[in-house]
């Protein structure tokens, strides 16, 4: 009935991890796994849909196609809205990034 | 634009600290803050929606009506189906428990 989100991690993973932790007709959780992986180069995200990330590990940057760059720690929260281009620009390389996304579906 | 989870913590709070971070039509994301609270004696939680939590800090013990105990660590997540009764029996009292619930709504 528990999981952790720590745990179940492959030994390695030659791209960004996703894996679908719920998913229901309002939104899908997920959790993604970087070692150090960013997207691939001139690659962006361009979501019909909402979606939360909570970085729970790690340390990454988000980059955004008007050329903002956020850099996320432990903790930190952000909402990518709908069609809101992003990528991850960068990982850290010596220990596991961890995400929480929650995609927020239009129903 | 990013917020930090572990952040804006009140430096007293009388019984657990609800938060919402992000609402719309599909979702509630909420942030539960505990310093030892519980939630109230025979009082429990009956929901008509879907509710996935996870524990982001801290740790606490999960009751449900049925008898059933989860003791709950960091990282740990679990869902709790809608009418599924539970209550916070117990949470660590030398440091703050922080949860993140994602409110899974019929829209």
């Amino acid at each position: 009935m528990i999981e952790n989100i720590f745990n179940n991690l492959p030994d390695n993973f030659p791209e960004e991890l996703f894996q679908t932790l719920l998913v229901n007709k309002q939104v899908k959780i997920e959790r993604i796994v970087s070692r150090g992986h960013a997207t691939p180069a001139n690659e962006w995200y361009d979501q019909d849909w909402d979606e939360w990330v909570l970085l729970i590990k790690g340390e990454a940057v988000l980059a955004f196609d008007d050329g903002v760059r956020l850099t996320m720690r432990c903790g930190d929260y952000v909402l990518l809205p709908a069609h809101r281009k992003h990528r991850v620009e960068w990982t850290v390389s010596d220990q596991d990034t961890i995400w929480l996304a929650v995609h927020l579906h239009a129903g």
